[in-house]
């Protein structure tokens, strides 16, 4: 087989995830060299001098601080009700891609590659707003959810709470 | 010096938070051993065998799910108005001291050690409620906050939304 035959295919060959990420960022490519507007794209300046405490606190510099990990936490709230819907991990290509797609995307611990929410249910997370913490190393994003976020069907990960009883504690599940 | 004595001391001379939680179990052993009703305390239990996904995800039994490091991921949210304060880690220690006390306290991975949130500033945060996700790996506790809660002074460590503009993105301040 032709080598960038070979080189093709397996580029294509990939969890869906990696695919959506490496086909926003070939679009992403082919727009800068036509020299078109670029769409949806936005990119955080990489430092190589890092920031002072002030700089990171009070500054306009996005300079998101990944853990030993190379992970931030990141919070996504439903945008109409404030309610918290999930909380997971994201690394820079999860950021990146989260950025790019306009799709709540993290970093799966348990299964080591990349995860855009609702890629497999359709419950997709549309991102309205993106804050950062103080030491950027959380973040909260506003979404809009297509569905029920959690995979067991209920509206928010947080459908028990931790109740005190006589003989220790128990989960005890509310509405979400 | 009496061995009891320089035992004594030895137990006495930590940190603040440390020697809030010390004094905490120091009730709570001296009210169990007097058979006295238990003050604001709750345990959970220590599993001997793992739950199953099921039992994690629908059960009613608190087993909270520490990472790698020890520790799982509270965000911490205003009981009254839901907006998202703080984002933080907690360990074992640090998730039965908020438990006990009724304060949140976190696991400070910069400062490797317990953390009551408002132990210099006055500005702790008070339990009302505490929730927790499918997998028992992330808190969402409302609280009540005695003043900002943010050590810059914002009501919120998220008071930066992330802003796409021309030349990549920046951060710009919200009111919180």
């Amino acid at each position: 087989m032709e080598p960038a035959l070979r080189a093709f295919f397996a580029w294509c060959c990939c969890e869906r995830a990696t695919f959506v990420a490496r086909i926003n960022r070939w679009r992403h490519d082919q727009q800068r060299w036509l020299g078109a507007p670029q769409y949806r794209f936005t990119e955080y300046p990489v430092l190589t001098t890092p920031l002072t405490s002030a700089e990171r606190e009070n500054g306009s510099t996005f300079a998101p601080k990944f853990d030993a990990d190379g992970l931030l936490t990141a919070v996504v709230v439903d945008d109409r009700t404030g309610e918290v819907l999930v909380v997971a991990h994201m690394n820079d290509d999860a950021l990146s891609q989260t950025l790019e797609t306009g799709h709540v995307t993290f970093w799966s611990r348990s299964r080591q590659r990349l995860w855009m929410k609702g890629e497999s249910s359709g419950n997709v997370l549309t991102v309205r707003d993106v804050l950062v913490d103080c030491d950027q190393d959380a973040l909260v994003i506003r979404a809009q959810p297509a569905g029920p976020t959690c995979h067991t069907g209920a509206t928010s990960c947080f459908y028990r709470r931790v109740e005190r009883g006589e003989s220790g504690v128990a989960l005890v599940k509310v509405k979400t």
